[in-house]
C-alpha cells in the first residue's frame, strides 16, 4: 500500500492515533510538505520520509522489513499471513546477502541480518531478542560438497549469496582440518562449481537439495556432503546461528513501539508455524521439490531460537572470526527493548 | 519462496500432485537441468522455467501475479492475507502502468491490467470474469484539477501513472467540454502539476487526496476537482472500468486450473473485504493520511464488479477510443474458463 504524502491543509488526514506505542522521535515519521511521494516501486524500498515543510498531517509508514526468500524463513512467512500481521508490515523479500546490505545501507527498518554482517555493523543496529536461524547440530542447508576426501581439497567454489556460511567453511576447512585451498566464488549451483572446484560451499534451498540428494545416495556417493552446523557443533559443542534479526538502532530509538510489534510479530509468526509444522509443510510442498516430511524435518531440525546456548555459539563464532580479522574485536550484544 | 531448481537426480523432488486442476501443458513448468534457478530478485519477477533438459524433478512455481499498490487494491491484498491464498501467490507489487507493463511482457501470468492496455493487447490475454476496478457513478480517485472554469483549460498535466484515466479525460475534455487544451506528461503531484498547467489528471491516493480536499473546501474552491467516474455516467449513463484481471493467454492454456484458483482468491478476497469493511479499513487507516470512515467511503463507492452494466461501460470506452485511435476496432473479449 502506499502512504499517500502530504499537502497543505489537512482535516481528512488523521492525526497519528498511537502515540502510546510510539511516544518519541515522530518527527522522522513526519511526510514533508511539497512533492506528494511516488508511489512505492516493488523491490526498491522508498526512503523514509525525512522531516521537511510545516506538514500539517502526518501518518506513520509502515516498518520496511526484509524477508529471507529461502525455505528457511517460510514459517515466518506462513505466520505472518495466517496471523495478518503481514497487513502491518512493508515486506522486502531478497536474498540474504541483499537483505543484509539493505538494512546496512537503511533502506530497510528491520530485517534479518547475516551474523557476520551484523557483527561488522553492530553499532548500527540493536538486535531482536529470541529470533535467529541456526541450528544446534545438523542444518542440513549449509554444507559443503566435495568430490575428494577432505584433506586433499586445494580449491572451493564459494556460493554468492552467503556471507557467514563461507566465513565457517574457511574456518572449518583451515582450523579444523588443516587444509589451505584457493577460494573462488560463484552463483549458487553445485554442479557448476564442482566443474571449476574440488569442493563447493552452499546455502539455503541450493544446498537443501544436495543434502538429501548425498543422504539418499549414502556411503561412498559423491560429492560427499559436510553438513557446516554440525561439524560446527563437533567442533565447539555449541550451535551455529547463521542469521539474526536486528533493527537500525536510529529506527528502534524512534519508534521502539513499532519494534516491539515487529518481534512479536515474527516471535508469534515461527511459533505459530512450528505448531502447525505438518501443515505449513503440505501448503509449501505443492510448489517446492521437497516433499511435506523433507519439509518437516528441515523446518524442525532448523533452531529458531536466540537463547543462551546460542549466544554463547554466537560469542565463539564471534571470536574465533576476529582472531581471522574477518570481523572487528567482539562487543556486547545491544538488544532491542521489546 | 524460491522454487528450488531440478538437478540431474530426484528421488526427494516429487512428481507434481495436482495434475487434476493443471490438466495438460505441463511442459513450461518443467525446470531444466542444468543451472538452478538464482533466487529471485524483489520487484523483478523471475523468468518462468522454459523446458530445457532431461529434468527429472518438476515442481509448479507459484503463479506470478501483480497487485496494485494502490488503497483501491487494499481490499484486495485484505482479502488475499486473511484467506491465507497469498501463500500460493508469488505476488508482485507495483504501480499500475508497471504491472500491465509486466503483464503483457509476461513478465506476470495474471493480474490487473489498465483497460486501455488490454483493449491493444487482448489477442495476448484473456479476462478473469467478474473482477475489476471502476465505479458506476462517481469515483473518487480518478479526477481532473483545475484552477479554471473547464471552458478554459488551455494546459493539462497528465499523471504519468495512468492510461485509461489519461485517455478518459481526453475524451471528456475534448468531446464532452469541447476544449483542445495542449497536455504534459508529468509524475502524479497536483501543486507541481498545476505549476506547470491550468489543471491536472490523477489517479489512486494522491486523487483521492485532492477529491476530499476539494469537497471540505467547498463551493468556490480551487483547484475545482471534476469525479471522471462520475462525468462518464453523466456522459453516457454507464459504469467506468479503468482496469480489469486478465491471464496471459499461453498461461492460461497451460494452467487452466490455477487460473481457476487464482481467480477464486482474488474474488473471495474482495468479497470477504467488503464483508468486513469496517475492519479492513480501521487497520488501514493507521498507515494512510486518510481516516476509517473515508476509507470505508472509498472502498464502498469502488465498484469491483464486472457484469452485465460494467461490461457495457468497457463496450462504449473501447467504441470511443478506437474511434480516436487510441485501440484497435472493438473485438469480443475473451473470458478465462474459472
Amino acid at each position: 500500500m502506499t502512504t499517500a504524502g502530504a499537502d497543505e491543509d489537512g482535516g481528512h488526514g488523521r492525526a497519528p492515533d498511537h502515540g502510546s506505542t510510539v511516544p518519541s522521535g515522530r518527527a522522522s515519521d513526519v511526510t514533508p510538505a511539497g512533492p506528494v511521494p511516488g508511489p512505492t516501486v516493488a523491490g526498491v524500498p522508498r526512503p523514509r520520509p525525512t522531516p521537511g515543510g510545516p506538514a500539517t498531517d502526518v501518518a506513520e509508514t509502515r516498518p520496511r522489513v526484509g524477508h529471507i526468500q529461502f525455505l528457511n524463513c517460510m514459517p515466518f512467512y506462513w505466520g505472518l499471513v495466517n496471523s495478518g500481521a503481514l497487513l502491518d508490515l512493508d515486506l522486502y523479500k531478497d536474498t540474504p546477502d541483499r537483505l543484509s546490505e539493505a538494512l546496512v545501507a537503511g533502506e530497510l527498518d528491520l530485517g534479518p541480518i547475516s551474523l557476520v554482517e551484523y557483527l561488522r555493523h553492530a553499532d548500527e543496529l540493536v538486535v531482536l531478542p529470541d529470533l535467529a536461524v541456526g541450528s544446534d547440530g545438523p542444518v542440513l542447508s549449509v554444507v559443503l560438497s566435495t568430490q575428494v576426501p577432505v584433506d586433499e581439497i586445494r580449491s572451493v567454489a564459494l556460493g554468492s549469496t552467503s556471507r557467514t556460511s563461507v566465513l565457517l567453511a574457511r574456518m572449518m576447512l583451515e582450523d579444523r582440518f588443516g587444509v589451505r585451498p584457493r577460494y573462488i566464488t560463484m552463483p549458487p549451483d553445485v554442479p557448476m562449481m564442482l566443474r571449476e572446484a574440488d569442493a563447493a560451499v552452499t546455502i539455503g534451498d541450493v544446498a537443501l537439495r544436495a543434502y538429501y540428494e548425498f543422504e539418499q545416495g549414502g556411503p561412498g556417493h559423491r560429492p560427499e556432503v559436510i553438513d557446516l552446523g554440525a561439524a560446527w557443533r563437533d567442533w565447539t559443542g555449541l550451535p551455529m546461528v547463521f542469521a539474526i534479526w536486528a533493527a537500525r538502532r536510529s529506527f528502534a530509538g524512534a519508534h521502539p513501539g513499532l519494534v516491539k510489534e515487529v518481534h512479536s510479530a515474527l516471535r508469534g509468526g515461527i511459533e505459530l508455524a512450528l505448531a502447525e509444522v505438518q501443515t505449513v509443510a503440505a501448503r509449501a510442498s505443492r510448489w517446492e521439490v521437497f516433499d511435506q516430511a523433507s519439509l518437516v524435518r528441515y523446518f524442525t531440525t532448523l533452531d529458531f531460537r536466540l537463547g543462551e546456548r546460542q549466544l554463547a555459539g554466537v560469542a565463539e563464532f564471534a571470536r574465533r572470526a576476529a582472531v581471522r580479522g574477518a570481523v572487528p574485536p567482539p562487543r556486547d550484544i545491544v538488544f532491542a527493548d521489546v
